[in-house]
């Protein structure tokens, strides 16, 4: 089955040049239909100029766009500016979602906006009280799959619960992984170990029809120890931002040392293949975009820094979450287990 | 004016010898005395095998050692442990402390049971309702202080206000600086942004005696943004264990990438001085301790894995620490703060 993937080409700090170099180069890759949303005009100018620098050889025509010709900015107020700017990118995107026009929708673009957006527009699956952005983590085993990293950043243990469910059927679908584990971030691996949130949250953890391995130390989220890591939405931003922020000054306090010393300035060139690889094996746009899950949709929010690399992976990854069906089963799973009756209780204890 | 620096000689992963190795060390290096508190028999026996192995000269006779032959484990659970163990190295040390027969005292040991003794038998500096454990955190500027990094995983707003000052005054104290700048670990910069929570603390902090730059978000952790960052135990304590945990992963994957490659491998030899000065600089040890603010008393929570060199740079936290009077001056700011209605005001206001 063929589908078509919507991008908007106005959000991002590179828009709209890099979601458009990323979507196209995606069409190359994919049989499915890249759909550009944004502003029309703009996207045909940003096409000139990327056939004189880049030599891309595509006419407009052939390419589906949809016009959005007004643009939610990256620091707007989520909830205000999806009311007032109804021919954003956003808000025509998610719309041409909930009307099945395109199968999924991928953006850079303002994060708050994207999840307000899919919540008021496609609304929740039954069963999911609110949405979570989960984030492929690389780890030294394989990868690790991260929720949530801001959508709810004042949930519920049930929350946490439901998050659990939809992590471990997403991992087990697109990552192709039977016995899917799950862990969740404390700071110790005891159960009596952490705040009063987070020892609820185990409580029902132990109960749940999950694979709980128990707490996951946030030494160990690197090391692979566990598929699934689920927290709160502070707590996973401030992780995903620091690792981001570390990274980024670790690379700096190497290279600084590096090229200050005339010796390892002279090793560094033997050393360029490896830092290529190693570049590859933290980069971010790898990996595409973070999943969000939850809303009746698949939506795949981008790092607001992605190039095109990183857009393109992006719409692969929607065309992932396609093909395995992934809001179905979820759907399916989570109306098997509530309808559970102890599955019931259990809920019912921890939302008292 | 000399100091006594207790030295906890059992407690850490690599107790006693790396201990005690720090202690000697230090004495080396300072005029102050270092008392050795721990299994006497231990000492002894571990000190003759240092004579053998690294050519250590010093006599058992010119050592201060104070004997506890109980040991509280690393895993121990801390309140009971320092009821059950009143002869371990912990207790009696921070007994010592107490009865001012040392000035200062340094463990690697089981840090719930150092916090827990401390508060228990120090007591708190009036005006602090809960103590709070400080970092250093190498920046691409200089070094930040991060607090709290786990001592109170369920803390008051009011809780992060004192963390706020006594990590303003111990900064500027400690690292000579006139303008100490205090951020809020939140996770985007607009004061609406974050949980409930931190944005009471926001409000509590914009009206509060210290020089507030707003909320830091946690990829600027590291680019040495502000001097003092705040936040609960929980969120401190995860972003300290993920640090450490990125790069060691981002370590290995590196000299990974490194080792299969043959010319980067020759590359390697090049580039070495200038891996061992970055390690210098990521290194926990150059740091020694982290602080415990709040009680009555110089306490340094040296890290589980310290080597000699963290243990030798830890008393020589606690002797600068000394030499500034900190707690006398954390003590002073405090009284002159709720003395002032204004802030009494502020103070009721937020804890309502």
């Amino acid at each position: 089955m063929s589908y078509r993937v919507g991008i908007d080409i106005s959000g991002g700090d590179y828009a709209p040049l890099e979601p458009l170099k990323g979507a196209i180069w995606a069409q190359e890759e994919i049989d499915d239909k890249v759909v550009l949303i944004g502003d029309k005009k703009e996207i045909g100018q940003t096409l000139e100029k990327l056939k004189d620098k880049d030599k891309i050889k595509i006419r407009i025509e052939d390419l589906e766009i949809v016009d959005a010709p007004e643009k939610i900015e990256m620091d707007d107020l989520a909830a205000m500016s999806i009311r007032k700017k109804r021919n954003s990118s956003i808000v025509v995107g998610i719309d041409l979602l909930k009307k099945g026009k395109i199968d999924a929708f991928v953006s850079c673009g303002n994060t708050g906006a994207v999840v307000s957006a899919s919540t008021l527009m496609l609304r929740l699956i039954e069963g999911v009280e609110r949405p979570g952005i989960s984030v492929f983590v690389p780890t030294a085993k394989n990868v690790s799959l991260l929720i949530d990293v801001g959508a709810n950043v004042n949930p519920k243990p049930l929350h946490l619960l439901q998050y659990g469910i939809m992590a471990s059927l997403y991992y087990s679908l697109v990552l192709n992984k039977r016995e899917v584990t799950v862990g969740l971030l404390n700071i110790g691996e005891e159960e009596t170990k952490g705040p009063d949130f987070v020892r609820t949250v185990h409580k029902l953890f132990s109960s749940a029809p999950i694979n709980f391995i128990g707490n996951l130390e946030a030494k160990d989220i690197f090391t692979g120890k566990c598929d699934c890591i689920i927290c709160d939405g502070f707590v996973g931003n401030i992780a995903l931002k620091l690792s981001e922020g570390l990274v980024e000054v670790v690379g700096k306090f190497l290279t600084d040392a590096i090229k200050n010393d005339p010796l390892s300035k002279l090793g560094l060139i033997f050393i360029r293949r490896s830092i290529r690889k190693f570049k590859s094996l933290v980069d971010y746009a790898e990996y595409g975009g973070a999943p969000l899950l939850g809303v009746n949709g698949v939506v795949i929010i981008g790092h607001g820094r992605s190039n095109s690399k990183a857009v393109k992976n992006a719409i692969k990854v929607a065309i992932k979450e396609l093909n395995r069906d992934v809001i179905g089963e979820i759907r399916g799973r989570l109306k098997e287990i509530y309808e559970n009756n102890s599955i019931k209780e259990l809920i019912s204890s921890a939302t008292q």
